[in-house]
């Protein structure tokens, strides 16, 4: 007869409560650990988290657990290369002897980074999340995630550490690269599209970092964040509460930094209040690798490894990644802090099948295809939507089709300007250089000649007809490249000198076409004009080059908007475009954060107009909603797609707010002359705010719905006047402007 | 028979409300309006404030406020270039006019500028409040400030608009060089003396900008800041806490910028929750120049000029400066709001005996000396104290008697170089170019010539025995200068290209001593190790060419000390000192924020030992104290001054904290071979923070006192341990370490 928990009718939550009242106390501390194999000593690993090998010291090790079971395997394709198939098989093993080892015979969940694609040798490299919100695109991020998921789950993974949902504050920071873009609602809408994806493969998302790591001091890794509480709920949290309730978004990891003083991992505000209370997420909270460690180290809030437990978990942290070492099976937190935690832990794994008498591991195919022609095809298609054309002042674009080309700088060569640093080549397999990249990844210059046949590539720009100046970034970790994890940067100028290589290049006279590939928006205000052209995209993926090529070539046509403005300045920094007017404009400073090119900016070989939009009602109830409807035309000849942008003006409330935010958007692709209806139907919801009295409401009043082709491109204003008295709302508001294309 | 209003003999308050009973709503409005003669269209006068003239439509002018009074006249010496005793004279017909036209015979209360000294054409100008830091010298800074106040309650003024008491959080900020340093402590003692000494004197002193101006994003000016309530209540507020309750300041104005989105102006939290209910604050606020206005045009949270008053009044803005344009005598906020700021109004015109049946205005003498010798004296010794030797490393200072000097860079020749913005020549004189600057102000250049008469000048730096490379700032108003309000900096490179000039006298092979003229620290690595030697002076005001070349010389000892750490790299800013380990330290981020010189270094021609101290109880309670007794020996061949200064390093605590922060400082000057006991009290109270749960405690445990030559440079530790309960401190906690030099 089995027991309540084995028993599948049940609910999980009633299974998982009574197999926790069966265990002792070390069997619930082991539920909220997890072991990293292969990052033993001489275990092979290369350090790929801060700390890791400074916290080897009582980190958990495998053989010491397993009489009590274990709650998570950490990273067991990404650590050390291993073939798919041979790692699914060694990762069923490893479950195998995990159950043998505890009276339960239960598994470990098993995590692994995911963001860019899973991050496994021979796996699909897909494009860069800032590479992503360019798209405008949630439906095919949708796919992308699902692709991703879907690999993962075939292999023996159950929980992804993705998606980045921090909103870029300064793109100093070495992850702007693993982040969306620098508007809560792009951040949200796209990712809560990725979180859709992974989740509809049957695998946990992990919404990271709770929160405002990206809002730490001058954007270096680590540092604290000065943040208020109305910038948090209005610009920073917003991603992350979309991505809960809309996502279904089963796991969160707070942020390694301080938010005035209180460290992520220890902000129960954050954690508990917010996240569970007034949220009412029920999954899990996964500590960022060594975050617990961190709180007696870094922090210093903690007296001892066993203190930055009890803290963690009393805040609200259920699993100390990547190796228990904090949460101890001897040394541990009270026993109420232990049910708590291991109970989500438990039902986690009920939902997810692992407390099932049936559970079986995967083993997976033999061969494991994580490259198949379906994922190489989303990753081209995202990368093709992704980048951006800046500007085409001399109309250069597209390339002739047989043109002398001159192709200078460095990176025109290098796969590590086409991948992130999340991506498994630059995360794991730049260490094993006798290693096989594992998936094909053409870099530029050779993508440009299977693009180009009938180009003449000369070296000099002087004999040139045009000359490419590829300009931008490596990625790595922690010192490793110029953008990445631990990769902050001082200013925005490009790095490694290359600014020297687009003058010498502009110096021969030669049109000169920049091609930016980065993990960050640069400072390109110095060839403003006096570049033929300007190309960016953020680390396309293994799909990049080509996509590039056929931006440059014409065979694709440029669709990709700016997630994050374009500086004309390296410094001045931070000067994000949610600022209020007297953040915004030069007067009364000598610093200018006006951006070169703003956020939603980017261009296309076609033309487009803009019919005048109609509004249903310009009064609408403060709990109302209207619809505009108007009409774009491409009136080019060339087939191409508009991205239109709806943002929000508010002319007066209780507090300083951004001048403009952005509340809806829609791609629409359209052949020459074609045109469509878009219609968008905007509720009053978006129009609220955290007000002076520190309360969500909307406003009666005036407001101005912006229908643009970015931040600053306005085609035309909508005034609305909201009508009715000020309604507080709350964690069920409509948080979208739902927009169709007919 | 007298009114109660007239009766001498009653408390101020009593008078006031009798007074304020007897007006109409009119003359109540009228009380808290100010107008600036002058500034008028034609009137003469340049913008040197924000909006000065965009403002220009709704100022009140005084024909239209006569019959109702007029609560304050706005700069009647620094808005046009006028003789000492004529103004005096001016300014008292004037003051008779008024009193003429309201039935109450009523004056004005005249405010002006007094931060670098009166900011008055003839009048003394002294070091810029970053020279007063550098000095560590409290007790000098109040006799100066009493020597300003003397001279302007001379000349008829009542108010000073002084000190700026904002903590530089980022030196990119214009405004750096009117503050005192980075450390609140510091901020906190250095301007609660300059407090002291001007009201000492019978001027109200202005405590600015409460608070968080210094904050503003990527220190631009009036720019939004993030800032959580912690460092608001642990870095930011001290210093005006400190101000108003040791100080006795009377008058407060509030930061133009926002706070999370709470402009300044409209902080009921800040200007009447803290200020006045829980500091007990009974003085007045009045706005900055147009910080009503920027409300409603600006900020956006008023939807008019009326609107504007009523929610600065409401928050707690008793005086609109500098001509009342949204407090309005016809369109007027509530009278309950009229009431509360009129008496508050009234009452301090009555302290300053404005409300007497025998006021007169002052005459001044003829002719009126605003520059005398005693005056001259201490602008001398200030500068003398403030010059800051950072580096020494050849030996090469003092220079020798007679050397062949190669002097480069453009502002060894320039005043621009040696005076703050708030000063009279660089505030107003240099719009009127026609006038001798009123005061005699050598520049460096001049004064190296007077101190070295055997010195023989080249041109060549290949001539010289030694070359003087001299490079910084010129002080200016909304980009007139390099630095001042309004000049903000996109990095911290030396401006002007300047740092090609150092390059250059480098490349001569001849040893070059870098002297830095600057309203903020530069960075300087680009030459650490390579520079024979450096010397940074704050703009150190019209004696300051003379002290600067006394240090070069070896007459004056160099004594200053950095009250801001010089960065080594120009980007990656803000990096304060005050931060947490993960904040300060550069792994596990590229980008290493620790300074060249921290907060506190600063060389002497001479050297001096530290003995052990003793600690006459390192057990002392929550609520307790203890002292330290140590030695300090000039151990050199010649006279010096050392600066001997506490810093307070907490191991855990339950927020993320400071690594160290200052907590006590003093000056020991020595005779060569001399010594001294310096002994510090150190009371527990000086351990509070404010905690996790938001309340500023005193915890039992660990402490250690750090006693150091700077915030880096320990050279004893001194471990503690606070017994007892956790105390709740409240605002009649001890701040100050009582240090004394026996």
């Amino acid at each position: 007869m089995a027991e309540p928990w084995q028993d599948t009718a049940l609910p999980a939550h009633v299974r998982a409560a009574d197999l926790l009242a069966r265990m002792t106390p070390e069997e619930k501390a082991a539920q909220l650990s997890s072991v990293w194999l292969g990052t033993e000593p001489d275990g092979g690993a290369v350090e790929v988290a801060p700390g890791q090998h400074a916290y080897a010291d009582r980190s958990a090790v495998l053989d010491r657990l397993l009489p009590y079971g274990l709650g998570h395997l950490t990273r067991p394709f990404g650590t050390v290369p291993v073939e798919p198939a041979e790692g699914a098989a060694r990762l069923a093993a490893l479950q195998r002897t995990i159950r043998a080892g505890n009276r339960f015979a239960l598994p470990a969940l098993a995590h692994e980074e995911c963001l860019t694609g899973f991050t496994a040798w021979q796996a699909t490299v897909f494009p860069t999340p800032l590479a992503w919100g360019a798209t405008f695109d949630p439906a095919l991020v949708t796919d992308m995630a699902q692709a991703i998921g879907t690999s993962m789950r075939h292999v023996g993974i159950h929980q992804g550490l993705a998606p980045v949902l921090d909103v870029v504050r300064d793109p100093r920071w070495g992850r702007t690269e693993e982040s969306i873009g620098e508007d809560p609602y792009l951040v949200g809408t796209i990712g809560t599209a990725y979180v859709r994806g992974l989740e509809a493969a049957g695998i946990v998302a992990t919404l990271k970092h709770f929160a405002a790591y990206s809002a730490s001091r001058a954007a270096r890794n680590h540092a604290p964040a000065s943040v208020g509480p109305r910038e948090l709920a209005d610009v920073l949290l917003p991603p992350f509460e979309m991505a809960v309730r809309d996502g279904g978004a089963r796991s969160v990891m707070p942020a390694y930094n301080d938010i005035d003083g209180v460290p992520g991992h220890a902000n129960t505000e954050l954690l508990t209040r917010l996240l569970r209370e007034t949220w009412q997420f029920t999954g899990t909270v996964v500590s960022d690798y060594f975050g617990l460690s961190f709180l007696e180290s870094a922090h210093r809030i903690a007296e001892s490894a066993t203190d930055a437990a009890r803290l963690g978990l009393a805040a609200g942290v259920d699993v100390e990644l990547p190796a228990a070492r904090c949460v101890d099976v001897t040394d541990r937190p009270a026993d109420a802090l232990l049910d708590r935690a291991a109970l989500r832990v438990l039902t986690q794994k009920c939902e997810l099948g692992l407390l099932d008498p049936d559970w079986e591991p995967v083993t997976g195919d033999t061969p494991v295809d994580l490259n198949p022609p379906h994922m190489r095809d989303l990753a081209r298609r995202l990368a093709e939507e992704s980048v951006v054309l800046l500007a085409n002042d001399a109309g250069v674009l597209p390339l002739p089709a047989a043109p002398r080309l001159a192709l200078v700088g460095p990176l025109a060569g290098e796969q590590a300007a086409m991948l992130g640093c999340y991506t498994f080549p630059r995360h794991v397999g730049v260490h094993h250089p006798e290693l096989p990249p594992g998936v094909d990844v053409p870099t530029l210059a050779e993508a440009l000649r299977a693009e180009l046949p009938g180009a003449v590539f000369v070296t000099d720009p002087a004999d040139a007809d045009i000359c490419l100046a590829v300009v931008g970034d490596r990625s790595g970790l922690f010192g490793r490249g110029s953008s990445g994890e631990g990769c902050d940067a001082a200013d925005l100028e490009l790095p490694y000198g290359q600014g020297d290589i687009v003058d010498g290049a502009l110096a021969s006279g030669t049109p000169t076409v920049l091609v930016v590939l980065s993990g960050r928006p640069y400072a390109l205000g110095r060839w403003a004009g006096r570049a033929a052209a300007v190309v960016q995209a953020f680390f396309p993926g293994q799909e990049g080059g080509a996509a590039v090529a056929g931006v440059l070539s014409g065979r694709v046509e440029p669709s990709g908007r700016l997630p994050v403005g374009v500086p004309r300045h390296p410094g001045g920094q931070p000067a994000p475009y949610l600022a209020p007017p007297l953040g915004r404009h030069g007067d009364p400073s000598t610093v200018d954060p006006t951006p070169l090119h703003p956020f939603g900016h980017g261009l296309s070989y076609t033309t487009f107009s803009w019919d005048a939009p109609h509004c249903d009602s310009p009064e609408l109830a403060t709990d109302g909603e209207t619809t505009l409807r108007l009409t774009v035309r491409n009136t080019g000849d060339r087939p191409g797609t508009e991205v239109v942008q709806l943002y929000l003006h508010d002319p007066v409330g209780t507090v300083a707010r951004p001048e403009v935010r952005l509340v809806g958007y829609a791609r629409v692709p359209l052949d020459a002359g074609a045109s469509a209806e878009v219609q968008a139907t905007f509720p009053a919801d978006l129009a609220a705010y955290t007000g002076a009295d520190g309360r969500r409401t909307v406003e009666p009043g005036a407001l101005e719905l912006r229908v643009s082709a970015s931040a600053e491109q306005v085609h035309h204003t909508v005034p609305l006047t909201l009508t009715g008295p000020v309604r507080e709302v709350g964690h069920d508001r409509r948080m979208r402007c739902e927009i169709r294309v007919k």
